[in-house]
């Protein structure tokens, strides 16, 4: 197809196609003239990937770039692969925490009070470090169980996730890797604020005010 | 203290304390002298908010001027206040997802789906269709039992969340909602991240690699 149809077929604007196209993030169409080219349903699937990630997954053209590298051309363990792709994540959520590339000591603490296995250097456990550090700054009182409680039920989904993981396409597991990090991220947290929204107006709501405004 | 101590015990510099006094944040002190003021414990504890909020919780300070105004002068009904915290939140993570300040029909359907109680036109219903488009556009598996699977785990947690926020207090319960969204957000994105990582290292490093760069 040529790149007015493959505009038609994405609806993203021949102006963004060429950008992407440009930057290297879609690769270029076969050239039919000097002027023309064509393009095919691979192209048209790598688009809409593109936009999941620059869209609500919310990924800078860089990100978006080492993210598809790591598509392109996958290391052999599916362990390194996916621990790259994490990485590439965790680089691009401005989190450090440690410092120059050091890996953080209250994180890896943490990590290892939990038993989890988290390869030396990991970035999250910068993000983890300040995430607490916060909440200690700001004495938020924690639910009964702390932290624990919490990685529990996260690590009970995290493995139920890495099983639909599948593990004979490296591709098509750094894929599901990569995209279910950025794009379930956005709906743990949307879904977070709805649930606190529902358990306050069930805790606060019914008697006092009549719940007008609450229920649906 | 002056604000020469202030900025000593907070780890603050003082240009920053002068900012955050001319942006309003921080309550003026009480003046001693032309050209000389003193503070107390309760700019303390406030500048040590401002800290969390800006820093790890990443919000802006328009944003961090609408929580401490919230928090200041909290509506009479909790549930109220609650919904005007998490309101608050949600317009200052840029997803908007509906248009005008219109309710999103997807997320409001959703919702409804789990049986669950939200305020008209919250900005998360926004939030929650724009993670759940950018999710099938991409085609990506989600867990068995999908959304509603998430959901269950989430709002489990939220139930026990909503239940640590002190209904005596309208300050308090506006500070713990506050503080609970924004500084825990972070540490469950960095506890899935990490468990996503051990997740994939349990299933994928065993054997293969005999697990020389996954284990602590």
């Amino acid at each position: 197809m040529r790149i007015s149809e493959l505009s038609r077929r994405s609806a993203v604007p021949t102006a963004t196609i060429k950008y992407y196209l440009r930057e290297g993030l879609l690769p270029a169409g076969r050239l039919t003239s000097a002027t023309q080219a064509q393009y095919d349903e691979s192209h048209l699937s790598r688009l809409r990937l593109i936009r999941a990630l620059v869209g609500p997954g919310g990924l800078s053209i860089a990100t978006v770039r080492s993210v598809l590298a790591a598509i392109d051309d996958p290391p052999e363990s599916p362990l390194e692969l996916l621990g790259r792709a994490t990485e590439v994540l965790s680089a691009s959520s401005g989190g450090d925490g440690g410092s120059d590339g050091g890996e953080d000591p209250v994180g890896r603490r943490t990590v290892a009070g939990l038993g989890w296995s988290i390869a030396p250097g990991s970035a999250a456990l910068g993000e983890l470090a300040a995430a607490l550090a916060a909440i200690d700054e700001a004495q938020l009182t924690l639910l009964e169980g702390g932290v624990v409680r919490y990685a529990g039920l996260i690590h009970e989904l995290a493995v139920e996730e890495v099983a639909t993981v599948p593990d004979d396409s490296p591709e098509a597991a750094v894929r599901q890797v990569v995209l279910g990090t950025v794009l379930i991220e956005p709906l743990i947290v949307a879904l977070r604020r709805l649930a606190l929204q529902d358990a306050a107006a069930r805790r606060f709501g019914g008697a006092e005010r009549g719940g007008q405004s609450c229920r649906v």
